[in-house]
């Protein structure tokens, strides 16, 4: 077949291509801001020609230290500006980001920089000492040790590098002329899972993804030029679900925060004139629980996804003029690919169906190609009933390269050219998916399903419940029945009975706890409630009883 | 050299790619807002649901006809609801649209026919004559003439094709499961030039610079989901400079309007709550000099390009509340591509001061890689000093693919991996462009380019006409009008009226010179016409006739 006309001479050429990267978002805002404000961090202030000269040092340094394209740079560190640094800089000379969470032990920590073949590590005084346990236990030769100071921190401390990262910047050109990826999908950042089971496994984004994905996050959220950003969602999580370059794309401020607590976060919203912030629902529980600090009066933003946030939670934070937006994400989709879009119709609604829409998950944001509920095995689309149960598939521009150095793991996680995600969900009639448990979070009791997440939800509704974790128990008649484990608010005393009893009053029977546990649950490092362990004391509760 | 471990297995697949298009735009949002109000034209009122079946229908339709990848569409109409639809149902089924200048005579369309080699044409009822014109010059065969019948024209009309739109749409599926471009560099769209010397040229437009362009015009205007916006600006210019697709990318609505007159413009922004508009400065011009027809109190924001909006203009606009946005481009990319930033901190300046700065071109927009001022002959970027005029060169994906069928001519406008935009400025110290001059002696009236060469060429034909030679004269209303500088064939007499009207007789109205001064032209030595010294002479003519 003849070409047609538009295939003669229209090609791509250096005048009309270039390589998508978010790196060309901080160097557009530095050129055209340089005054204004881009990271606070305590007493630093730094405008973005500052930090832009800061991430271009940093870039210049580790490339006359030999490092380059394909290899990797790890930070362990809190939400510092090293760390939002190094999501430019790191990239500029070629190399690959690799943040990771402060919260894993000596062994995981290890494991990474073994397995992602670290070249350099950045660590935050914090972590100094569970770093230097790591380096002891990895492989890794040569591997350049970089301690950064900082102020934000006056615990006890044990220097592990060879040089200090302002040291590094030092050895480094301010004027660093980087080069763009010479292809978009070059890798930029690595992030591992947090894994229940065996290893974690290294999730790679390309250059593409994660420029797609910011401006995504601005045009999702509607975010105006100039946000004012507060890092509550640690940049370890999927990069900060992308908002270092988002910020930089929005010529926005970075506020910098060390620990999640509710003090310095309400102080820095009414100080800096935060307008936005992420974070898990346990981070907006606690923020309610500590409402009377709040002394801002401005309109903020908040973005939240990992479990579907109660009720209760939203309502008392809009009540408190926060505004919430609920995502849903997977390290292995740049973090929240789907959002619970509102639709100004459903203001009117009353309070509880509000927040039943809002606790569904949503519709594909702007980087996803598509979201879909289908059957695993014949990957046929289900009804949009909100009743068939199937499992959520992606796909887009920001879902990841694969796993790294696990062709395994990656051909299993690519179905049919969808990402499976593992996720069980259903379609909505209006096209807006809702999670509904992993399927081993699925309780079936007497032949019925148990939605884990729907017993939480009612659970959390209760005043004097902090935080609620649902699992199946083995039981000889119903073959399970669920088992609630439940953390009490402080200083508040309810009984087993009084739970199941409120459980019954405002679900379906079948689906009421028949046991609960009070106490603190086990987390993650991460924060996620290890579901697997309660499982396991929910086990030993029917073994002990059977015994 | 040995590949790194990010080479390795994490190559792009159906699940992690996906081209980029702005008919993913209509498709998400018309899956997300069915039910919200998406065009408005007159008494007819359709939500994306309904516009996306059309858009669907008509890309249907098309390829039913035979239509595919690598044909064109072209349309002649006004800023009516089947042209909006146009930019998504003709790629929809792979082709290419061709929104062709509404003001253009019967021969430049025939040109443009024949040139772009169009299968079909879409034909508003106010351009059919003109258009049947242009039907008996071209050399097309079995093109496809589809009658728009349209409400808001209501002046004579011949239908010219074979049937009306509304029967082709019905010919369509209006659930069509359309296909997104093999590669994101496939051409969705052709607009021609109006050329400074000889035949327009078509300008080619990719999927990804589509998708990226309107992006851009999102996050650079700050423009809110939902927005409402009021199409002054002809969507014929660059596709309405990216903005049906921006609309569609935002869920927002479009208003049409067939005419650029006050009393419907202050109507609609009106009724409609209009947020959102673009205009060329006499545009903004003719509102101020309507001001007292206003009758809106919301906000409302402007976007302005095609020369330097006059101080006094801005100044009028901003006192009635309408907020202009000051941008620059070329057809060559995808409108415009460079926006004048606003600094918060200018606002405190005095009204002179402001309007100076806001008179500038300014910055790159977020889709557009780099905009530089440099010596067209080393292509060395000149000093940011505000003084030192070059020619000013611009990269990125919002650059067109090359012009079609002409690779002498794209070849000309690709130098060094930069498009030469032709224009010539100054690069200020604060990195803001400035246009100062065009050196192809573009005169820009009415916010329509003439090219001076093209006129001087009718001109010419007239047998008593020596030498003539045409520049732009300053014009309150029109911005600039073509003046023309004649010297006639020694003993012939001709009036300055005859020669305009022989002008008006041989080419659009629009084009055909205002003012004529007859006498001997000034020459270089080596027999070279010196325009810029007819340029200070149609200068002197207006300021004496202001004076």
């Amino acid at each position: 077949m003849q070409s047609s006309i538009y295939e003669r001479d229209l090609g791509a050429n250096e005048a009309n291509h270039a390589a998508l990267t978010p790196l060309a978002f901080i160097e557009r805002t530095a050129s055209i801001y340089p005054d204004r404000l881009a990271v606070v961090h305590g007493e630093v202030r730094r405008n973005w020609a500052q930090t832009y000269a800061r991430t271009r040092a940093l870039g210049s340094a580790l490339m006359q230290r030999g490092i380059g394209k394909g290899d990797t740079v790890a930070v362990i560190a809190a939400n510092i500006p090293p760390l939002f640094e190094a999501h430019f800089g790191v990239p500029m000379c070629g190399a690959v980001l690799n943040a990771i969470n402060t919260r894993l032990d000596a062994e995981a920590i290890a494991f990474i920089l073994d397995h992602g073949e670290a070249k350099v590590v950045l660590v935050d005084p914090e972590f100094a000492e569970v770093t230097g346990r790591a380096l002891n236990m990895t492989a890794r030769r040569d591997l350049l040790v970089v301690d950064i100071e900082d102020p934000s921190y006056s615990g006890p401390t044990q220097p592990v590098g060879t040089l200090t990262y302002e040291a590094l910047l030092a050895e480094g050109d301010p004027n660093f002329a980087w080069q763009p990826p010479a292809d978009e999908r070059d890798a930029i950042a690595l992030n591992y899972t947090s894994g229940t089971t065996g290893n974690p496994k290294g999730v790679v984004y390309h250059h593409r993804g994660a420029h797609l994905n910011a401006l995504s996050q601005i045009t999702t959220w509607g975010m105006p030029d100039h946000s004012v950003y507060l890092w509550t969602l640690p940049m370890f999580h999927c990069n900060g679900w992308c908002f270092p370059w988002a910020i930089a794309a929005n010529a926005g401020t970075s506020v910098c925060l060390r620990a999640v607590r509710p003090e310095p976060i309400y102080q820095l919203i009414a100080d800096e004139k935060v307008t936005h912030f992420c974070g898990a629902p346990i981070v907006l529980n606690m923020l309610t629980q500590y409402a009377h600090l709040k002394s801002f009066e401005h309109e903020v933003k908040c973005m939240t996804a990992g479990a579907s946030p109660p009720a209760a939670v939203i309502e008392a934070m809009e009540a408190m003029g926060v505004e919430v937006t609920h995502v849903y994400g997977l390290t292995e989709v740049y973090g929240p690919a789907v959002v619970c879009a509102w639709k100004s119709e459903w203001n009117s609604l009353p309070a509880d169906q509000r927040a039943r829409l809002k606790a569904r998950q949503g519709v594909k944001n702007q980087a996803l190609a598509e979201v879909m509920v289908a059957d695993p095995d014949t990957m046929h689309p289900l009804p949009a009933d909100g009743q068939s149960l199937g499992e959520i598939f992606m796909r887009g521009n920001n879902v990841m390269s694969g796993y790294l150095k696990n062709p395994t793991a990656t051909r299993e996680a690519f179905r049919g050219g969808w990402f499976a995600t593992g996720d069980l969900g259903v379609m909505h009639p209006d096209g807006y998916m809702e999670l509904k448990d992993r399927s081993k979070d699925i309780i079936i009791s007497g032949g019925e399903n148990i939605s884990s997440v729907e017993v939480e939800d009612v659970l959390y509704r209760h005043p004097a419940i902090l935080e609620a974790a649902v699992v199946a128990r083995p039981d000889p008649k119903w073959g399970e029945t669920p088992c609630a484990f439940i953390d009490l608010v402080k200083g508040q005393q309810v009984s087993e009975a009084e739970i199941i009893a409120f459980c019954r009053e405002n679900m379906a029977h079948f689906k009421a706890p028949k046991s609960v546990v009070l106490g603190p649950l086990p987390k993650t490092s991460t924060g996620k409630i290890q579901k697997f362990i309660l499982r396991e004391r929910a086990k030993q509760l029917s073994a002990e009883k059977a015994g």
